[in-house]
């Protein structure tokens, strides 16, 4: 398995995309395609121990930038590191794509390049936030600001069959995210998907969740638009920051508080994890015709680490190709399994188990 | 300054309420209506010290259940506590009117008992999330969950003379919450109203601002739809939650960090009291003919208590008449303050040094 890594994308530059990507690589068993331009990418290679990994530099000499307008910035730019990434995955060469880059614009090209998976109307970008128990899967996150119903409904099959395929969860749940759990609450786009999702076969909808909800592990998966779950996730990123932020500040305040927090911080960095989107690393773009996953712009090392292994998850599960039979198929079913077909054992958190 | 209180609201019952308007009376020297069961309300009375405050009992026979239908419940029960405390308001004897009932009840009889100020087509309930540095009065976050641009133009008036008045802020900053800070963002609802706020005169419009922003004091006010709002204060809350029962979890976990955890409880309830929804108390319902303000179901005899804090500053700084000037002028601007006018000092956190 290749991935194929947007090696200039993300606030921080190449230099952490690349040690990340490698000590993913590592970690993963998988080999990369890095992708920029050669010679920025070659000198911050040449920083990291990549002994014994199979790395390619592929040259992509334009780049776009965090804040270039999405869909003009790939017109203009046929050889961006994103174009020529997906194009990596489009020709079979690499099983996925990530990129910490400019999101709007790995959209776009994801739709350019790839396309849609036939069905799909609106490619999605999930992901998960902190949570108590066992964490869904929440989308979109921002892919699409003013959906339709049906598409809501498509966003809980995608997402159903992701968590199925590449988290090898056996029936997942899904859940509509609203304003209160009674089925009359809820804007009117929700109202309507709800009954939409209740009355779709394949799907298990267990109804209106609220927002405390989300962090609580209530469904597998979570539907909202696309404007609502990313409110939703930076809101959850900001309270969390505050918090770590104001702990940090209170326990050492004073040498006592510093020493007792000494002893503590285990138990700090245990729950800094669970709060720490670095952990999650990358959120898949579901619906479009390859894995393509997208990391967090604020992406450190470790992020982009957890982000391979995703985008490695995701590519063995083959949950593009799942998502594309179904959608064929119209139900959330996906059709038996035949003896050449990708293996129905579950597969599990870390994805070199699998292999 | 009398404050009407439904005795009856909340999911802990009477006691709770009782004994924490008591508390509440006492610290920002009001009297209270408490409004429910006489008998109930009397031996609930009787439990706690209230001596020296003027408390009178005014008898509800109608209950509004937490789950009942909003607008039947105030069909069917016109004596209800909620009713008969929102017509001592509207009856000039009480100041305000504070429930932690049924929310949708409350606005459902405001509308009805109270009406709307003129030239306010929706009113919005309004809060405090928590925050790093100064708070954003988040608006709306429940009330209206399919606003037209309009009337989020109207949210961003009646916040900014709410804080103005109620808060003292001098020169309220206004922001809109969308999914990323480019006016290009947003959902259809977003970039309408954007470009709204703009154009309205008095208003501050500073531009849109993320999730992640409203926890970080960039606005005095931050306006949403009634939808969204509720999902970022409930996400807010969940991950609050999250946090601290982990930490309880991770720091009593051995008898070593349960001791160091013992030294740093200053600490920990210092940051404890950032997100404790009870130290802000209630969320004013703006746009009404008459101080509302509603605490969450929730709220225990601390929320309570602050809840009437709010209540009474809300009272005393006349916020619902200013809105009321403002609406019929149209334009964000209050008018000059005559003799006989409210006072234009501001009046600060407690409301008990404005007296």
């Amino acid at each position: 398995m290749r991935i194929a890594v947007d090696a200039m994308g993300g606030d921080h530059g190449p230099a952490v995309v690349v040690a990340g990507a490698v000590e993913g690589a590592r970690a993963f068993g998988v080999a990369l395609d890095l992708v920029g331009q050669e010679a920025t990418v070659r000198r911050e290679l040449a920083k990291v121990d990549a002994a014994g990994i199979d790395v390619v530099v592929l040259d992509a000499p334009d780049e776009i930038g965090m804040d270039e307008h999405p869909a003009q910035a790939v017109r203009r730019k046929p050889r961006s590191s994103i174009a020529v990434a997906l194009e990596a995955v489009r020709d079979g060469r690499s099983g996925a794509m990530l990129s910490a880059g400019n999101s709007g614009a790995v959209m776009a090209a994801a739709l350019l390049v790839l396309g849609r998976v036939p069905g799909v109307d609106r490619p999605a970008i999930a992901s998960f936030l902190p949570s108590s128990g066992k964490r869904s899967l929440v989308l979109d996150l921002g892919a699409v600001t003013d959906p339709r119903p049906p598409h809501l409904v498509q966003f809980a099959q995608m997402g159903s069959l992701y968590v199925k395929r590449a988290l090898g969860v056996e029936r997942p749940t899904v859940a509509l995210l609203s304003n209160g759990e009674e089925p009359s609450k809820g804007n009117q786009l929700v109202r309507d998907a709800s009954s939409l999702l209740a009355a779709t076969p394949g799907i298990d909808f267990r109804g209106n969740v609220e927002g405390k909800d989300v962090t609580r592990g209530v469904a597998d998966v979570i539907v909202t638009d696309g404007f609502t779950g990313n409110v939703a996730l930076k809101v959850a990123e900001g309270v969390a920051t505050l918090v770590t932020d104001a702990l940090r500040a209170e326990v050492t305040a004073t040498l006592p508080r510093k020493l007792a927090a000494l002893a503590l911080r285990p138990a700090f960095r245990a729950v800094g994890a669970r709060l720490d989107y670095a952990e999650t690393g990358g959120a898949p773009l579901l619906g479009v015709n390859g894995m393509v996953v997208i990391a967090h712009g604020r992406s450190n090392a470790k992020a982009i680490r957890n982000a391979i292994g995703v985008a490695c998850r995701g590519a063995e599960s083959d949950a593009t190709g799942t998502i594309r039979q179904l959608m064929a198929r119209g139900t959330s079913d996906p059709p038996p399994t035949t003896a050449a077909g990708p293996p129905e054992v579950p597969i599990n958190g870390n994805a070199s188990t699998a292999r």
